[in-house]
């Protein structure tokens, strides 16, 4: 089993009523002349059979072993086609030119999250950037027009699920575009290069204001793929006697919001209700009041007493409801009510799921984009304070650039999110390519250190064009694409949750005498300083 | 001047005797209409104009100006273009899989060249890899088959001109193949990628044992667009009388080799002469005799007259001399004198070029594979041990096996070298696919610590076909391809030899507290404490 053997012989047809035409081979077979064991296997950790069930660690640790599944071969060789597609369209259809950028870098403003690489010269440090943003702007700069890059980006978010410390972007950046030149070239990117066993791709993607993506479906990536949609019911309940809603609608941004789950009722059982009412409170804080809808007449809540006949009448008709649906109602400051209702749309979903309705078909990619982002958000530990919703190089919206000077928190930006079946797999933005703007945003509005951006702020003083960009997420557009469970199934060597590479046991220690060339040393905490030595393979026993 | 504007109007021919055919649109101007300015470019440090002479520094501060150059432009495009030729070739022509390797790992043997990058585990570190030699590997036992990348590397080794700190290679591996399958495969894919403005490359490309490049050219990187090869004149100085030869040819390996420059006399200078003699003492210790030949007959040396008749013919037959020519002449062990002859060789191609001789045809290409490598070397420091002329996992020779374990010093490698114009532009090898052989290799002959590569040993052991690749040095091949004078300017953001980016000043200084995650705190060095403070731009006026 798992040998590797070499065969020489005659290629003949198979015995009548041994073929197998569910095998590209299975007509034929070969009568040996020679056989020579080129390697033999020895006992294998585990089967290499797509049935087997085997844990992820024993998996990472013998991921040789496991790229040998036809799973995980269909992914990589998928992958690697995509991208050769994706490549064609974008270098001979189009006219980009494929350019790298340097991956050992400075330290970017507020670039916590960027590793860092001791240099020869004592005290100075590369990093290791996020993504190329600046490299491909300044592209842009350099009259290369239209640039595009499969780029490894590098982020140290510590132990976190699903994420990868070293990730892969298709960069992609061009100048005199607008946001519409940037969204029609990637919907045709995705569509020319969509695997052909799959629908063919249906261009343009809908549109969606981030404004209306929060109120209907309380997220900046809405799953499209079902309804479930939050209503907003405050006006109905104006006059309520229902003390939590009274409450929350004396409040600013008080609001009163639903969601009805068709036939929760028959689905769902009392304890999910109560599971649901359980996370609302822990993670928001919030009550939900599940009404359950016997029929149409008959009402079945906590609150139900307290529901007027007209506001009643009034849920039935905003919210289509139907007999043996289960409303959920919650009441709170808008953008708050709005996030909790859209997790629990997608949990009522799972649910739904788990007991047989189908309302996310598999064979479906829903892609969305979704438009018009706030340029600034308050800073959550000084919400006086602003800071950019997503990077400092985003251009303002043209209709609120009179607003950057007065308000600058209402201002919305050039940033667009491609969002595919609720996964956000691609953002960017039309950029600022005037230096006094871009200077003003940095220094004025976000009070970062301008000087670490001198480079780029001085690059737009010599005749910057007009640019604009965009980066897909390829890792989990793979993931989504092959339906892999997690990222790690598209990429051939991935670290572990705690970044770890269980096969080879990075990261590992150096002796000092090579960290001497970098002029650093070992700060040990104080309790590891004692597990120092007996601490060879910690991560064998990951999980 | 390189202000953006837009400009509308109407297509119009250019009046009589406006036209330039020279230029794409010398045919046709515009009829402005509206023109708007859409960013104006503050004075500039230089003028963008190919004529213009700046200096690197300069060109590197301002690279985003840099790149609007022509030649920049056309050196950039280019690359792009024969990348995505490559990709073409090896993905759509013949099957291979695009696979991206992690760029953060752990430290391999001897890896003393490997940036370091601190984990947020205390004293582990993973390490930037020089190449994806194991996991290309690991991809072959894993049932990829085919492999290639156009992969990042990096490699510490301080400041090198015409170095950089990370690198591209076009990185393959396959199974199932040999030498000669890995060497058509680079023949096909240069033959296919090479731009359509050159004349086609011929293959297959000629071969040469290392033994011989050593012995003709004195390198184990011939530049074979000239001849001026070197010659063992041994044999006929046994029964000399001049001093230094008697002495060489006593020695163990001790020769005499000589190289003829045509028509030497008539364009070397006798300062010429005197700084070959110079350089080779000051280099090599070693004395080089030079010989004019005012013609066949009429000799001119210091040693002419110790030369006898027979010597004096049997040169001229040997080394083909003719009227005005200069033989060279040195005497050592046989190694060391090749090694001397090969640079006195190129020295004096580049003389006779700089009076105008014709050596080296510009518009040349002139590709050779350097093959039959010695598997191992005498250690530099210690030369009773050995080390890998190349890495530990090169396969020994077919024929040569038996003698791994009685004088592994003899053994020659299944290691090929790709030289182009003398320089190396790639190499790669037939890999060890036995475990045991592999492990005999580290431990017994080279010493190294196993455990580093135990997950490499442990993937052979199961059924790990036989494989072999190559790796393609992109910098120095797009530099040769388009005639740059150095790789820098085949690179988009290069840094300068000492590592540094002038535009944006990396490496920079980071926050102490931006250390602390990683558990590392600089050990400054004595003379550096004072300096801390006042270093702020020590890289601008770098040259």
């Amino acid at each position: 089993m798992e040998s590797v053997v070499q065969v020489s012989g005659t290629v003949i047809s198979r015995p009548p009523g041994q073929k197998n035409p569910k095998m590209p081979t299975g007509e034929i077979e070969i009568k040996v002349k020679t056989a020579k064991l080129l390697n033999s296997c020895k006992k294998l950790p585990f089967e290499i059979k797509d049935f087997m069930k085997k844990t992820e660690t024993l998996r990472l640790q013998y991921r040789y072993l496991d790229l040998r599944s036809a799973q995980m071969q269909y992914n990589l060789r998928l992958r690697s086609q995509m991208v050769m597609k994706m490549r064609e369209y974008l270098c001979n259809l189009h006219g980009f030119v494929d350019v790298e950028t340097p991956t050992l870098f400075k330290r970017t403003p507020g670039g916590a999250k960027e590793f860092v690489i001791p240099s020869r010269e004592p005290g100075k440090f590369y990093s290791l950037p996020q993504s190329p943003q600046q490299f491909k702007q300044l592209l842009m700069v350099g009259g290369l027009d239209r640039y595009f890059q499969v780029a490894r980006c590098y982020r140290d978010e510590g132990s976190r699920p699903d994420r990868q410390p070293e990730f892969t972007q298709i960069d992609i950046e061009m100048s005199f575009v607008d946001q519409t030149g940037v969204q029609s070239l990637i919907e045709g990117l995705l569509q020319y290069s969509w695997p052909s066993d799959k629908d063919p791709l249906v261009v343009p993607f809908p549109s969606m204001p981030f404004a209306e993506a929060l109120a209907s479906y309380g997220t900046d990536k809405p799953d499209t793929r079902f309804g479930m949609k939050i209503v907003d019911i405050s006006d109905m309940f104006r006059n309520t006697e229902v003390g939590f809603l009274q409450d929350a609608l004396s409040k600013p941004q008080g609001t009163v919001k639903a969601i009805c789950i068709r036939k929760g009722a028959k689905y769902l059982k009392r304890k999910d209700i109560e599971s649901i009412r359980k996370f609302a409170a822990d993670h928001f804080n919030e009550e939900v009041l599940p009404i359950f809808l016997k029929t149409n007449e008959n009402w079945n809540s906590p609150v139900a007493k307290f529901i007027m006949e007209e506001q009643g009448l009034g849920l039935v008709k905003l919210l289509e409801t139907q007999e043996e649906d289960v409303v959920l109602l919650t009441a709170g400051e808008h953008k708050k009510a709005c996030s909790l209702m859209g997790k629990l749309r997608l949990e009522c979903a799972d649910l739904l799921e788990a007991r047989g309705v189908v309302l996310r078909d598999p064979a479906l990619f829903s892609f969305l984009w979704v438009v018009d982002f706030p340029l600034f958000l308050p800073k959550e530990e000084n919400p006086q304070e602003l800071e950019s919703a997503h990077h400092p190089f985003t251009a303002p919206h043209p209709s609120d650039i009179h607003l950057l000077y007065t308000e600058p928190h209402k201002v919305r930006s050039q940033h667009y999110d491609l969002v595919l079946n609720g996964n956000e797999i691609g953002g960017g933005s039309i950029r600022i390519h005037n230096s006094e703007l871009q200077h003003y945003v940095l220094d004025t509005v976000l009070k970062e250190d301008v000087k670490l951006l001198s480079h780029l702020l001085q690059a737009l003083d010599y005749g910057a064009p007009p640019h604009g960009g965009i980066a897909l997420g390829l890792d989990r557009l793979m993931c989504l694409v092959t339906g892999a469970p997690s990222i790690r199934d598209v990429i051939a060597f991935p670290k572990s949750f705690r970044g770890h590479d269980l096969m080879s046991n990075a990261p590992d220690s150096i002796p000092p005498e090579e960290l001497k060339p970098y002029h650093i040393q070992v700060s040990w905490p104080m309790d590891a300083e004692t597990e120092k030595s007996s601490s060879n393979h910690p991560c064998r026993s990951e999980s």
